[in-house]
């Protein structure tokens, strides 16, 4: 952890603009009816899941490029995790992915603990096959075509929730790269039958209070086709399983130019958004830092989900969690960067004028509508962040403070260097 | 109609040839155990309905270029489609759309039947306005904010069955260009809402031997959002309306690099698949003619359709509808090959052999099973189509015979010409 | 023209409050060494063309839907400009289009100059056949295959240079529909030989202090090639041409997913960037109002511009104007919101802390130089952008003081209604 | 190599069909004109080179599942591409990867001689950081911002021409994972200076019969902005370097909906196509098999080829090469099809009835113009193929032949099986 010194320093130096921001803004806000610290209060109160792998430097099917001080273990994970908690106070969960992260769980809850973290939704992993194992997953996992396999996989997902009850997790995320390569290489309808099939197993053995989110991805590592390809299907999947099943909208798996709002919107109205994987895309997968290509969509995502949580959309309760792949910056201070982004969005979309915006869409005063979400959009939020930053504990400006702590170099001490992965994968 | 003769005389000049290459395609297909005159009566028995307005010449917001002898009303249209039919014998029935077509029932079914046609699904427009029409529809209509606006689009809706019953269609396709151009123009869970209310009162009018189809769209003329923007919106709609509610499949309605096939099997897979609306296109709804783009992407999709007929999957029965736009080319001569095109789709899908395909997936040869594919979509089945149309009376070469008839040249003496629509639309 | 008195009442009512919030922006920014006067000066020099087509009523290819107060020819045209000038002091330029602004120069000339406005690039149209017009475009224009066809368009454009001289225009926009929509239809090489030979045609009649912007586009209205498909050949065309001829640069006219302000950074480099038509979209060419769907996108276009400004690229004097099409809106306000959005954009890039830019990316330090970017972004310029109008006699906020005006209901007491065109293209 | 008898033996089966069908599609040509012989004779003498990493078993981001008998280094390489060649006598180069391939030259050269290989162009790698290498491209690589970095990268490039040289290669394909991940990262124009001057200076030494081909993609590894993001920036650089300069063209690597065989006949018409690295794709740089999604893609692009050797285009010479990634097949059976499916397509393609072709363009029958395409394209050119092969001395069936030998179990014996990367990249 950093040390609380730096970080009581490095906010001092920005106290006072803070301030002097701060009571602009709210000013500002008064006119339109709107009361700052209520809306600080909300953002004090959010928080986004981080996952144990984002803070490990990612990586193309071309190289990868580590830094320095790279994670080791889920321990170090767990370490990186709570410097970006500590000096954001908006990543106040770590989710795990099995078997990457698989210790002691006593001894991670101790480590957690310590570190002031709790946990989100554990993550199981069918696309690659570990050392050892029976069964490989060249050619799919849940939905193989041999029964062994798919038992296998499901298996690891039972082992997955056994090490989530653990250490207090209360849910599983099923994300899975079966699909097909080649037109014809799979059937698709048996293939989606023997996926039900093997979901209906992990579900069957899910504990009451949890819930299992299920992610669909248009492609990638299949390329012709995905079995969980799409929201629709999704969607059918959430319903075929039960009311413990939600869909996992991951911001970069859609096709070109879809309106993910609008999925969202749909997922909310039939009681089946589970949550949200964040992050950023202008191609496809690219799983870029949240907010850093098109941040008007995020706010547009947000804007659904303040509207759900106003009119107490019935089961509305979706998870957050970051999911990038840092390739050409720390990773500690993207997640942190993240972070704050999806809690500007939020905070933009809480200050948008609703009755307002309700009574021009009633009059189809389209452009009033969007000039109202856009006066919200446009609205430089970023006193309120820093300020329930700051009043949770945190670092007015984490990215500075983190810089002044000098933690990189210090586990670049601790942790050897290791040398990029440079396969002949073209 | 064309004279008969005509069409005698130019399938003699063809005979001998067809006769040779399809026995040549006989002797091929036999040694692969396939009896090329079981494909020749599938073919044969195979029929996909045209579209009344795909008669006239279409055109773009930019301008329209109409060709000579452009069909003055309904009558015209069942004329034109009664050649298409002569010729291709692939095109028995007709899909009307109201109020463009609307006219004395008793009167469109004497036309039809002296032309050997029938009638396939009624198409509602809510999409534009119709002179003294009450309400306008420029900010929607089955889902306006408006409940009069909506009671109106229902009762057009209602008439549109009306009319069908009298005609003696089973279906009524719904498309609408519910949406919004902005952010914020629309509540998309309220709009949503609206949409399924009204799309309820209709379906609680369907005779109950008929279907209703609802098709989605993911843009135009809105362009921001679509009410039923995909397919598992649109999956929702016919969940919600009951059991002769399906889902209507246009080739062109999905975001760039969706796999269509696969949603195609989807909807088979759960009982909701309509139909198809059938056309080609490379970067939007351009509504070109079908199969020529994409060729393959055809394939797949009847491969999957013949998938679902050879394990008779339950409810399995969808329509087959052409819907292009033809800018630059004789609408006849368009329809006629695009007609052919499905045909010659749905003859290669046959000809797939199954049996090795399902070895190949099962065992997870991705290569022999993509080529099993292959090898039937390489097939030149053109002597299957041709000897199929000529058997049941129509063209060996249909374009060609047509051409030589003067067909287009008569009509368009009869039929004044007109001129193209300039607007200022840009 | 709106009564001044209008303007001087609404504005009244926010001038306390926009003082306020210029001081505190002004404060804020004096912090990072910026003075916010300068920025305000630069903003208020500004200007961007509005379209005369723009104040109508746009449509797609479904239906249109008019508002109240349609114009009626390019009188009525220029007098809607004038509204967006005199109330957003934005938009000095109208830029015309032939045949549908064709009157008397002079006319035209004192009609601008009474509503203070001047012209902008003509534009010309050779995508619609006009009544009496010897020869079609349905299959083309400048690279027509019949010579004849060919040359009637390179006389349009001859003539709109004409025209444009007489008022006052210095450049010549050429946009063309000409593409072909089956593979085949088209040799793309002879079809571009002959686009070739006609334009140059038409640069040797340019006047020496003209410039020649072409504009290229992916699709529509020919939806499977088009002759100028994207900046690469656009490039080439105006290499092949000379040094007055430069790439006009459409937002929407690109394929999916595409970095537009790397195209713009590429063309600045090459010296042949001629300007913009600025809109936004989602799907395709979609028109849709400048910055309503991907503000930071513009933002990154105009940090291309700034950049280039700064380090005074070679020959960079880009052309802006709107091109959007207003289906849903009133298109007085859709046109002054746009002008405020490249305004915005604008201000936005000024702000940029360049040199910090400069040192980060140096030191590849991503994260920084993204967030220096995103800080920029986020601020809210609205304050510079209100004052600048202000100042400049314009309104504090336009839409609020049009609509107090009373404008649009005065026009449709005079300009007859018109219905919709409600074709049977789809 | 696989024992001749083997070949011998599986040919013999299939010897007797084929001689029927290849008569039965030489009697059908015949009456069209077309001499059979003499597209055996084209297709016979027609080669595309395969790529030498192309023969080990490809990966994804997530998870790479190795094969049997995977070849160690580049002499197990060589003989998997002699085993290509010999079944298919379609593949008589390969294009080595440097420092993957690095090996002493005389030994390449001999092995190669021994298995009757050629070598194609020469491919540099700056995507990935070597061993010791004492500056990362983490950051870029001919582009990057520290000029020690560039003057290594310059210097990789200089000596893969050195052993190229060695070898018998005569040209050298750059390609280059330079770009950023973040609006901002780097400056696009400085960032493409740095390059044009690092691409000067190999060019300075690139022999004088050797071409030089730099190759654009859209994104990946960068997903921001790629430096040659497309094949205008491409076509800037081959203008920029010279004569021996040109672009290569890999079918994957293109913005969504990119007409690509248009993109071909620009190069071509301006000189400058370099050649190709072909391959097949559904999302984006899939790498799939060539043809193995859309085959009519591929036929066009033939279509174009086959134009320009028509008509002798100044300065054609286009290189021809495989690019895939075998995910899930056994590399060998996929080069050997994908290696017969570009065949197929320039034997289609040398079938088109050009003359006619130019009529129906000239007179804009759009309709006769695609069908005389389709025409060509669904000709089962399979028996001109096959006999170009078994004449040539390869198999008949080269997969069948290829199973019956049982090579890979042999090479499997010998070479060590390897485990899959199951690296924590997502």
């Amino acid at each position: 952890m950093i040390d609380s010194a730096v970080v009581a320093q490095t906010n001092d130096l920005r106290a006072k603009n803070l301030k002097a921001d701060y009571d602009a803004l709210g000013e500002q806000l008064n006119r339109c009816g709107i009361p700052i610290d209520a809306i600080k209060a909300k953002v004090a109160a959010y928080g986004v899941a981080v996952p144990s792998w984002g803070v490990g430097t990612g990586g193309t099917r071309f190289a990868r490029f580590p830094g320095e001080g790279e994670p080791r273990h889920i321990f170090d994970k767990l370490e990186d995790c709570g410097v970006i908690q500590q000096l954001t106070r908006a990543t106040p969960d770590v989710s795990l992915h099995i078997p990457w992260d698989k210790a002691d769980p006593s001894e991670l809850k101790a480590k957690a603990q310590a570190l002031g973290l709790g946990f989100d939704a554990m993550n199981s992993n069918t696309f690659q096959d570990q050392e050892g194992q029976p069964h490989s997953y060249k050619f799919g996992s849940l939905s193989h075509t041999d029964a062994a396999t798919r038992q296998q996989a499901v298996e690891h997902n039972l082992e997955c929730i056994e090490i989530g009850r653990a250490i207090g997790s209360k849910a599983l995320t099923v994300w899975i790269g079966d699909g097909s390569n080649f037109p014809g290489q799979s059937n698709f309808t048996r293939q989606f039958e023997r996926y039900l099939d093997a979901a209906k197993q992990i579900y069957a053995q899910l504990p009451g209070d949890w819930r299992l989110f299920t992610e669909h991805k248009m492609y990638e590592p299949a390329f012709y086709s995905t079995v969980v390809q799409d929201w629709g299907t999704n969607y059918m999947i959430a319903q075929e399983l039960g009311e413990q099943a939600y869909c996992l909208v991951d911001l970069g798996h859609h096709a070109p130019n879809v309106n993910i709002e609008m999925i969202v919107a749909r997922l909310v109205q039939f009681g089946k958004l589970g949550g949200f994987h964040f992050n950023d895309s202008k191609y496809g997968d690219d799983d870029l830092d949240t907010g850093s290509i098109d941040p008007y969509r995020l706010f547009l995502v947000f804007n659904e989900l303040v509207d759900a949580e106003k009119r107490q959309a019935p089961g509305f309760d979706p998870a957050h969690m970051l999911d990038q792949s840092h390739n050409v910056t720390d990773p500690i201070e993207s997640l942190m960067v993240s972070a704050m982004e999806v809690q500007r969005a939020y905070a933009q979309a809480l200050i948008v004028d609703r009755p307002a915006l309700e009574g021009f869409q009633q009059e189809n005063d389209a452009l009033m509508a969007t000039t109202t979400l856009k006066k919200a959009f446009r609205t430089d939020v970023e006193p309120i962040l820093a300020m329930a930053r700051v009043e949770n504990g945190g670092a007015i400006d984490p990215v500075a403070t983190y810089r002044s702590s000098g933690y990189r170099k210090k586990v670049a001490g601790i942790r050897p260097a290791v040398s990029g992965a440079g396969g002949g994968i073209v």
